[in-house]
């Protein structure tokens, strides 16, 4: 991997880098924030996963989140949020499909299955470069997002227990096989089989039963898309109650969708991972 | 004025304005972060002046203020950096004049002259105009800044005593008159008389014998705007040396000019600005 930029911040470092990835068959950056406490030797990490439109760099700009991480010694890893260059499929008419929206699944689906494996990249091709490459304690991750990055955090945390001490989102795509978002990218990265959709959608993992993790959302109770019905917590709330799941699902009053919710509370949920890491 | 839009955020609510300017002679915009103990009574205020291409939405959204902001219950004010509209002369071409580059200076020179009076906007129409329409506390302000912002608060602070009880700045461009931006925009906005030039530029301010006011100025060791000569805080500290003006001048090491820096430190000078508020 290749650094292609390093900007001092908070006393560590907000690097930025290149490499090739054979999971997604193309380059693919992302940017990792290094708190001070990795001078002196490894530090755990959390993960944030963006959303839809997003890439590496809206998260470090805009949610204040590096401020806390120097504080608790926690690294920030924050990958892309699809494949991306000309060689790669896209749906230039569409913000919510192709580059910028892969949904952190794994396409099986032509023209996307070659590239659009973003939850393998996720969760086995980039923790492994990163933690060979960085001072990162092996195996210590939590992991967060935002909307599509907070559905992609949930399943990621679901589908593998034991590889995140603690998952938490702001405002996720809870249950995409039912809604608007989830039809359009399910229906062209994984096929009309709505039946394998089910093994992408946190509330439905949920439901078959997927082992429990510590689980925090915050969701704005004035969030657009909460009221055009794309995000779905309600539905999240109920497989956890019938399955005794503990979710902590936390509704904001007044609050949107936009980085401005994030940043009111990233600082809640970076010390909550800093809890669930240190007891790891 | 007209609130255009209204965000939460830490509690308090992050608003946009516009209203008809007859400094400017055109719309202008302004963001405005009212902290949560504004719902209790009017609280001070505290001006922030951007940088070149600019507008009030890159502090907002990237320096992580509204936090700082929320906890201390200031208030931010956040204008544009220039005059705007199809109305209001620019030169396209460039990103550092008109649209955009206001410099905060009263224009003399046509075509600029009928629109870019910053100056006299952030001084004297704005202040007046949210201290009679908002929750503040009526003369309690003080000012802070990034690069050509950093130059704006400097001679807004410089050039009208009492008016601000703190200043400080993020690399300021100190000395105009002798760099190549203030050389671009003091020629076209000013005219040739570059003794006129004086007026407008906080060392000359300081070494004509300005009143003194607690000084913060922090600016990064690796700020390629440093080496390229357009800061030149040295000027500053050579003029303050001579004159004996207090000016606590801190070269933070491997920053460089982005609001990766300013997030860096502007809770420390927000906290700095809140206690000469408390005094005042």
């Amino acid at each position: 991997m290749e650094r292609i930029e390093r900007i001092r911040e908070f006393g560590g470092w907000l690097d930025r880098y290149t490499h090739d990835s054979y999971t997604c068959n193309c380059r693919m950056t992302f940017s990792v924030y290094l708190p001070p406490q990795a001078e002196a030797g490894p530090v755990p990490a959390m993960y944030y996963l963006s959303g839809l439109t997003c890439t590496d760099d809206n998260v470090r700009v805009k949610a204040g989140a590096q401020r806390y991480a120097a504080e608790l010694g926690l690294a920030l890893i924050m990958p892309d949020t699809s494949p991306r260059g000309e060689d790669v499929p896209d749906a230039p008419e569409r913000y919510d499909l192709g580059q910028g929206a892969g949904f952190y699944v794994n396409a099986v689906q032509e023209p996307w299955s070659a590239n659009y494996r973003m939850f393998d990249y996720v969760n086995e091709e980039l923790p492994a470069l990163v933690e060979r490459k960085l001072p990162l304690l092996p195996g210590r991750r939590s992991i967060t997002g935002h909307s599509m990055g907070g559905h992609g955090a949930l399943i990621s945390a679901l589908k593998h227990p034991g590889m995140y001490s603690s998952v938490s989102a702001f405002s996720p795509i809870c249950n995409p096989v039912n809604c608007g978002w989830g039809h359009g990218c399910f229906g062209a990265y994984l096929g009309e089989d709505r039946e394998a959709w089910k093994a992408w959608d946190a509330t439905e993992l949920i439901l078959a039963g997927a082992a429990p993790i510590p689980l925090l959302i915050d969701q704005g109770a004035d969030d657009e898309f909460l009221a055009d019905g794309q995000l779905l917590p309600e539905a999240m709330q109920q497989a956890c109650d019938a399955k005794g799941f503990p979710l902590t699902l936390r509704m904001q009053p007044g609050y949107d969708h936009s980085y401005h919710f994030i940043a009111t509370f990233i600082g809640e949920h970076l010390a909550y991972h800093a809890r669930a890491l240190a007891d790891a």
